[in-house]
């Protein structure tokens, strides 16, 4: 038994809320389970507080320090996922749909660690390069910056995934140095708090850095500027509603929607139903119909299949459904939870009446459901439920109408243009399935359904054995599509935290340009000292510092035991008759060579700081190097970013990444490019 | 003398119009000039003709092409741009200013096609890779494409830019394969439809590619889908109401506005009067100023000065002032036109009149205001004005209200962080200016700007050789600020493309996504012939062809002699005793002898289709490789670029990235790299 309790709102850095207001029920039994707190929250407390301690303690850090502190925090919610998986219960979700909820949540927290420490800087200036010349004079270029806004992200959310919901919207603007308050649904907003606690009691986060609002927002929306962003997860129509605020609009606040949508899976026209496509097809429906009892904005709710197999796909999708067993998940048989409450249950059951107008149920509560535990009667319990359009062109309500739930409807087609047509009806969707064997089918389809789509699965035999499958938004790929489904973009790796940055685009000489993104642009001023650079520790190395190497002359010896040794005896090197025809009409040395000299002119042979150089970016070849040309190179400290790491010996190291120029005796780039070393720290 | 003509909108492919209805006047003298016509027009039949005929013939061609098309008409207006000089005076501008607008818009054009061409495939997918494996088998895997979103473009423009304002808009969002409907702002749409005339006579475009609205947009954006999208230049006050449409809303059509702000200029607290850079100061904020009479949108409203300055700077701008002829631009002495029309000369007086509250002219009308050129005394002329405000940090009006002509308001600024502060009273502006010669206050004070304008210029005597100036957007750089600016993202380079583009995740095999995208995706099926992929024109080779090299094991010898002509004797490949100490335990061979080993596996001697292999990218160093490791190299053909381009001698060339994969005799990735060739045509 749960005792019940008020829920408190993290404000300010303190708890508030003592006396009861909206009771809460237990999804599995309709009992009485939590209250919000009936306290009026002093939302420019709020704001303030983000604001004036929120913003300062998150810039403190930088973005590699607050990829670490994302790291730490996943790292206690994973050793304490269990008393939210308990939680979880109440809400009616599966352990498998509480795993995608809680385990998702923290993955989505260890994900962005990971990607923020590969990905950004060891400052809070994210350069978005590379610097392009404005003028003739080489004084004057421009480049973009990403900044923090400095300003705070309120995130709304949804019933459906209270702890998923927050954390994937958390992470990303955490690392953009957002302050964010966090606003959960009022149904299962229990969850959300439970998490919320243990991340404020772990003492990881910096002062101000998460809030959380249970009940209403209030005034919240009318505080924010243009500095701040709202990110909304939950229905169009109330996206639309908050969209227009007068605040947020005379403001420009950035408002990001990711609506539920009318979701697709189109079984290709190649398939039959001798292949194992036709299996995975069914199961994939019969997944997303069911997992989380329907109640993913992922979730599929429109079946497209080809004409001559819709008794084949009804058929083994009705056998599908019946196997599965509805009930209190506690229960060892039971695949399939409640609803998330008894209001949900009333919305999806009002929505199907209207789906049903026409159209034909293949499959429903009359098929015997019962769903099994104690109490279940008074649970908000709803039997799969599959429903059939003969006629999907001309039928609008099986493309808007959207029944929350496990529920969809099947919907034919007769060749692939009208498969798309019907998917398109959808207005603008999340995600969509296509199964099919065939690229051919895929690289026309795909691009398509790609207009309107935020996410294509393209399955078949191969994909299958790992596919992450339908419904699954990842932190690495976009969530969010365009039309109906908001128009926002989440996720999408490092995508999300530019997403909540500022860009700005800056101009100025090349020595200026080089300060303010931290890294070293051509044209800037360099230093040139008496120590090598690659004999200076990680902390001793400063951007900009350079060396100017001796000089090499390339002989026709060279370009003959350079071939000996590499065994490239392309013509351009060794032809002298092909050679003359060719563009640059003599023989030239090998690329590979005037990098390799390069490194002979700059490295420095004793053991050293610079530990490796793992790595090449950006190589072009400008001018060819021909027998008698004499080379350099010059070498300048590009980049440092520390990434607060050691090796196995515990010795510090940091990534170091150098510009590398390679001249010929008329001062002509030859050879441009940046070369990425591990640089030992000292300390 | 100009014939009075009634102007036609452009729509369904035919001109429209003949009946009179708005007047439109001479910004020199008042006279009447033009007609907007009375005819209405029927969006349905606009909105229909972009998507069943525009769409259709856009997506016939692909990013190069249409690359190509735009480069055609660029060139094609180039030759006719006076007759497009001579419409542009009646706008009040001068030819400086013209020059902006129209060689400005065309020189957009330009740049959106080299663009284009450089970095877009010849294809309409364009692949944001790289992909991703998502599950240990290596039969998933995910990544994200850029689609054309398959609806049209409405571009709403401002007064001040009649033709650059529409080019630069059309440019990305044509690259994009959207038609587009422009809507001129009507007091100088005149000139907007003498450019569209150029366009559709030049025969370049494809048929709905562009359509011209004369007058109101009536019911146009209520006919807009998830698909199409509105841009928007002109004040933040329309900007507020247009986004708020309830179609626009209902289908998240995205809206992307670039309102007028008040921009800044600040004067760094190092620079003194006797500095190169007092000067750059005061000429600056006096072009910006008196350019185009002060009708620009990221014109210089507010110009922030270091207390002790206030005088000196001042003085010198008066003296600047004071130089300027104003009258009709064809009078040789003038220097600054016109405002548009008598209704901005209205708006302007009425906003100096609030400024001026509390606040002193420093220089204005009464300072001998004299216009000249005929008929100057009907004209929309306004004389440059300088106001003084001794408190910014308490005046709210000076941030707020925004004169649109020749006016500006000078503030003080104790410290830094106030002139900071200062700046974003603006609450989110296009652009701001910081003369300083100091790097350190550059980088401190540059990214704290950046959040909240769009474009930052750091001017000192080394930039100014060069700059472009405060005022001037330019198509590599994002043009747009948060806040009051509108929050949108302008131009930006490609970015501007992938704006107007739709951005999808896909997940399936590799094989399935290198079918989509075009490109090869590790761990894709291959195609393995008899012929050397090397030794195949450009159009015999197929995106996936490989060769699988024969071995070479890695001697000691191989590395003394590599040392030996690289000069390359880091302790790594030649201290046996160090090495023993390193992180690999053991002498290990040069990456780049690995490298240059490499291509002597894959490199086909004989002249050949293969002219060049120009670049290398993304090379990684994986697992080191030491003596008596044997290494083979996997090449494959990854993409294919068609620019439609010869060579000097006429021979048709395409670019061609290959896909290497170095491995050892346990199969582990050595070396992981994508070489760029050139690639002869066959035919």
């Amino acid at each position: 038994m749960h005792t019940i309790s008020t829920l408190q709102s993290l404000i300010g850095g303190r708890w508030l809320g003592a006396e009861a207001s909206v009771p809460l029920h237990s999804a599995l039994n309709n009992s009485l389970i939590y209250h919000t707190h009936a306290e009026k929250i002093d939302f420019d407390e709020a704001v303030t507080y983000a604001r004036s301690t929120g913003v300062p303690a998150l810039m403190s850090l930088d973005f590699q320090k607050r990829a670490a502190c994302l790291k730490a925090l996943a790292l206690y919610l994973m050793e304490r996922k269990e008393e939210l998986y308990a939680i979880s219960h109440l809400t009616g979700a599966t352990r498998p749909d509480s795993w995608v909820d809680i385990e998702g949540g923290i993955g989505t927290l260890f994900a962005y660690a990971s990607m923020g420490s590969r990905e950004l800087p060891s400052s809070n200036v994210l350069h978005e390069g590379p610097a392009l010349a404005l003028g003739k004079n080489g004084g004057f270029a421009g480049t973009h910056i990403l900044v923090p806004r400095g300003g705070l992200a309120v995130h709304i959310n949804a019933f459906n995934f209270p702890i998923w919901g927050l954390l994937e919207k958390f992470a990303p603007s955490f690392l953009a140095a957002m302050p964010c308050i966090g606003k959960p649904a009022t149904a299962t907003s229990y969850l959300t708090e439970a998490v919320v606690r243990m991340m404020h009691e772990s003492g990881l986060l910096p002062a101000g850095a998460l809030q959380l609002v249970i009940g209403s927002t209030g005034d919240l929306l009318d505080r924010l500027t243009g500095a701040d962003v709202v990110t909304f997860t939950g229905s169009a129509d109330t996206a639309a509603k908050l969209r227009v605020n007068k605040n947020l609009i005379a403001h420009s606040v950035p408002f990001t929607a990711e609506a539920d949508s009318l979701n697709c899976a189109i079984l290709g026209p190649d398939v039959t139903p001798d292949d194992v496509e036709f299996d995975l097809f069914v199961k994939e429906v019969a997944r997303e119909m069911t997992g989380k009892a329907g109640q993913k904005c992922t979730a599929i709710r429109r079946i497209i299949v080809p004409k001559q197999h819709v008794e084949a796909v009804g058929e083994r999708l009705r056998e599908r459904l019946a196997k599965i067993v509805v009930g209190d998940p506690s229960v060892k048989e039971v695949r399939m939870g409640a609803l998330a409450s008894m209001d949900q249950h009333r919305d999806v059951s009002e929505r199907v009446e209207l789906l049903a107008r026409g159209n034909e149920i293949l499959f429903g509560a009359k098929d015997g459901f019962n769903p099994v535990g104690e109490g279940a009667a008074n649970g908000a319990f709803f039997s799969p439920t599959l429903l059939l359009c003969r006629d999907g062109m001309n039928n609008d309500a099986v493309h808007d109408i959207e029944a929350f739930g496990p529920v969809s409807t099947m919907m034919t087609y007769s060749d692939l243009d009208e498969a798309l047509a019907l998917a398109a009806r959808g207005k603008g969707s999340l995600v969509s399935t296509l199964v099919t064997k065939d690229t051919a089918i895929a690289a026309r389809a795909v691009p398509v359904a790609a207009a309107s789509h935020g996410r294509v699965l393209v399955l078949e035999r191969e994909a299958a054995v790992d596919s992450t499958g339908h419904g699954s938004p990842l932190p690495q790929l976009k969530h969010g599509g365009p039309g109906r489904a908001g128009g926002g973009e989440e996720l999408g790796g490092i995508r999300a935290v530019r997403h909540f940055l500022q860009r700005a685009a800056v101009q100025g000489s090349p020595t200026m340009l080089a300060a303010i993104t931290g890294e070293y642009v051509r044209g800037a001023a360099v230093r040139e000292g008496d120590v090598h650079p690659f004999r200076k520790y990680f902390e001793e190395l400063q951007m900009g510092d350079s060396l100017l190497t001796h000089r090499r002359t390339v002989s026709e010896a060279d370009i003959v035991n350079f071939g000996g040794i590499s065994g490239d005896y392309f013509y351009m090197h060794f032809d002298e008759i092909a050679a003359k025809d060719s563009q640059f009409g003599k023989r030239i040395a090998h690329g590979y060579f005037v990098l390799s000299a390069a490194a002979g002119l700059f490295v420095s042979p004793a053991p050293g700081p610079v530990l490796a150089n793992y790595g090449l970016d950006n190589l072009r070849f400008i001018t060819p190097v021909a027998i008698g040309d004499t080379i350099r190179a010059r070498l300048t400290c590009k980049r440092k970013v520390d990434r607060n790491r050691t090796d196995d010996k515990g010795v510090g190291q940091g990534v170091v990444a150098w510009d590398v120029q390679v001249t010929n005796q008329h001062d002509e780039l030859v050879a441009s490019y940046d070369i990425l070393t591990l640089v030992m720290k000292k300390g």
